[in-house]
């Protein structure tokens, strides 16, 4: 099985292609840019959704549901947001297909059921959302307005990749509405910090908090924070986004509060995000040339039982004690899954779950049976341990505790050494191509320069990193004058 | 606040829309034929699809996500369902927005971005499931596929109501396929009975369990299966559908299995789901003119408390015990808000959580804490109680379960008497005219007989309850022998 695998240092771009869809996550689609999402795939996305809703819910938010459609004109409105997606809209024109008068059995677009109005499948949601706010405040008293939405949104992308980069993704999007430009922002770096708390501590991942710069500043944002994680190849990648929106969509809705004492001003605003890419992320930044490598805490399965048996005698031996550890985790809220399955030999499961990632197998033979012990194997580590049948639950209780801190503490150990300083262009360009990761170098402030670096070098400004330490310095590029360093990488 | 609602008297459909407007469930939306899913109305969908999503997954189910759009070729190969969809799509043509020339800041369509094969927006998902199942199924091994996904939809429908009938809707389907004929028809019926089990256990709501004519069957199925419930005004409301879909599917996109012979076969099919549609049927079957009544099990708030207090001292004393209470509940697993907002005099709050239908209301005021007690008022039947403080918690506990059973015995009970045998045409029509409700009455079995009563009458036939009764009769319209009585009713 493992040899189906392309390692990393072969192609890691088709190593991430093959654990995707030989791990069961994904699969291509009929649809240019779509994927499907399989049903394993789906399990732990549905892990981290549950997750982060309870977050949301427990700072105060609640879901809501809004149209898929946006009207050209609403969509329009917001110029600095309409022009950042523009170029990547599917439109709806038509509502109707015809019998095809010249082919027998096919359809075609009924060209009198053109729209008055085209419709574009949202992007992003502040549009179609913010004029509903119009009707729902007037208020202080109307606010604030804690809401969150999980849906699906499409971005036309020319180049896709699975879950990393699709035209059709899943994802969750807060909209929230201020009285106060402090609440605003509070609640943007609250919503930030969530983020970093989920990725860091559930999915093993360590990030870096900080700000975009104008450059990659959310359309119509007035200031975008964001997290970025660091993949085994050294590219970066924007795990998620915390938008404070000022009173820009506010002005563009017409959406004005009273406050307590009458004056009318506009509302202000945040948006934040992550989506189904972050389960690219967590590919890319925890698996190896044998498959998938899952952070327990958001497993599918925690822990796969494999029987190694001759016969129903023995069979049905291992099904006793198997039961009693399955009661056992299960008590321990730990999700098991038992592969008793008749037609599959042990050593193609075992290849099969490591491919899957499932952070623990049990492998359970006559032989142990004997002597009331089982085999554990870690899928991080690889290595294998025979444990007591009696003390096997609570075992693998404190393993997955383990491995979940070994997982980050891992990944957390390269991203630390993927950090350079550097002070001179050649040790920028040098670092970049050989060391790769995150480069951090003085930059001058300007667009034109962030742009040429981009051009020359194909590395952006990840973000300049909360509670950055000021120092005086020159800008790598053009040598003037820089008051703090700032990250640099190539990214996804 | 009650005086806002129209009443079901002076005019049904009024009623409902400003229930659902008021009562915060949702609100209209700049999209024609959309809606916005308030937070409210979003959380009792949350609590339905909680609910269903665990009950698919107990009957061995698990969920992925299929992409949104269809391309026109994968949609029309299944030329029965294609040709039921195909009037009503949303289809996307064109994938860029760019500068109007003529129009400073405003957008037009790119001609140069057109596609060159439209894509449907899904109005449901068997076409692009099934191609997707092509790549899947090789062998008796692969089988059975048991998915269900959680989906938005869109159908262009010409009239639109809040809930009842929406351009875009939320829904489940499922999509399974099987190695044989029985195993289909065995998942199509069990499928039924979680929904039958669903809309009657947890919304109160009694079913009829039946069978769809010809004329009434799933475009692309060879039986539709099918619970129907009744509303106050005495029209039907279909809840959910079970569709056998025979071999249909496989056919359209060649899915073929080798069975343990090794005999190639195309796969058997079956499709399900139901929608937020139910939330109409919700509202419509039990509110009353002052507002919402919500089936305890799954009220977003079960219970509601309202502090009545004059100055700081008194309100002091309240929050200690109304703490209590909530810990007591809280542990019960019963959801609970405490309104002690300060923007809203007590009167106001009844009235609000009257409209909002939260099933039981407590007020608490400094008499009542003098005394130990609290004011227990329950939603449906108005009736209120006086409780004592140490027994609270457990009270509210046996009245939820008391609301609950009410609620459906209630509404069965209204449901039966509007169950109606019989065997002229004068009696046909004057029933539905007079009393409304279910209609039972002989039919010669033909879709032409059926088109006509539907012409002349508006009643269509809703369905042929499951074990139904043989008898020979003569149809009500044409005289013609019949072998059983189905079930006719005026529907939404």
């Amino acid at each position: 099985m493992s040899k189906e695998i392309t390692s990393r240092q072969q192609d890691y771009s088709q190593w991430y292609n093959d654990l995707i869809l030989k791990g069961g996550l994904a699969d291509y689609s009929a649809v240019r840019g779509c994927m499907v999402i399989k049903p394993y795939g789906f399990a732990l996305w549905e892990n981290m959704r549950d997750v982060l809703d309870k977050m949301f819910k427990d700072t105060g938010h609640v879901n809501a549901y809004f149209p898929l459609f946006v009207p050209k004109s609403l969509f329009e409105a917001e110029e600095k947001n309409a022009e950042g997606f523009a170029k990547e809209c599917a439109i709806v024109t038509h509502y109707r297909l015809k019998a095809d008068p010249n082919t027998k059995g096919k359809l075609m677009v009924d060209p009198e059921a053109k729209l008055e109005e085209e419709l574009v499948v949202r992007p992003t949601s502040e549009a179609i959302i913010w004029n509903t706010y119009k009707g729902w405040i007037q208020s202080y008293r109307d606010l604030p307005i804690l809401v969150n939405q999980w849906a699906n949104v499409v971005r036309w992308e020319m180049r896709t990749r699975l879950f990393l980069r699709t035209a059709e993704f899943l994802w969750q999007e807060g909209h929230t509405a201020h009285a106060t430009k402090e609440e605003a922002i509070i609640e943007t770096e609250k919503m930030l910090d969530v983020y970093a708390d989920f990725v860091e501590n559930w999915m093993a991942l360590p990030v870096i908090k900080g700000i975009k710069t104008a450059n990659e500043r959310f359309a119509g944002a007035d200031e975008t924070y964001c997290i970025e994680a660091l993949m085994q190849d050294g590219k970066a990648l924007q795990a998620g986004t915390s938008h404070f929106l000022g009173q820009n969509f506010a002005k563009a809705f017409d959406v004005k509060f009273s406050d307590k004492s009458n004056k009318l001003d506009y509302v202000w605003a945040t948006s934040w995000g992550v989506s189904t890419r972050l389960i690219g992320g967590l590919v890319m930044a925890h698996s190896d040339d044998d498959g998938l490598i899952l952070p327990p805490k958001i497993a599918p399965f925690q822990v796969v039982i494999v029987p190694i048996f001759k016969g129903d005698d023995e069979k049905k031996l291992i099904d006793e004690k198997v039961h009693t550890l399955i009661q056992q985790l299960k008590q321990l809220n730990i999700r098991v899954k038992y592969d008793d399955s008749d037609n599959a030999r042990p050593g193609w499961k075992f290849a099969e779950y490591e491919m899957k990632g499932v952070p623990i197998r049990v492998a359970i033979g006559a032989r142990d049976l004997a002597n009331n012990v089982a085999e554990i194997a870690r899928r991080d580590t690889k290595e294998k341990t025979s444990v007591n049948l009696n003390e096997l639950a609570v075992y693998i209780q404190n393993l997955l505790n383990t491995i979940q801190e070994s997982m980050f503490n891992k990944a957390k150990a390269f991203r630390d050494e993927h950090i350079t300083e550097v002070n001179t262009w050649d040790e920028f360009v040098q670092t970049l191509d050989t060391k790769t990761g995150f480069v951090s170098a003085h930059w001058d402030g300007t667009p034109e320069t962030e742009e040429k670096i981009k051009e020359q070098t194909k590395a952006t400004i990840r973000c300049i990193p909360l509670n950055n330490k000021q120092e005086n310095g020159n800008c790598i590029l053009t040598g003037n004058a820089s008051t703090q360093r700032v990250l640099f990488a190539r990214a996804y």
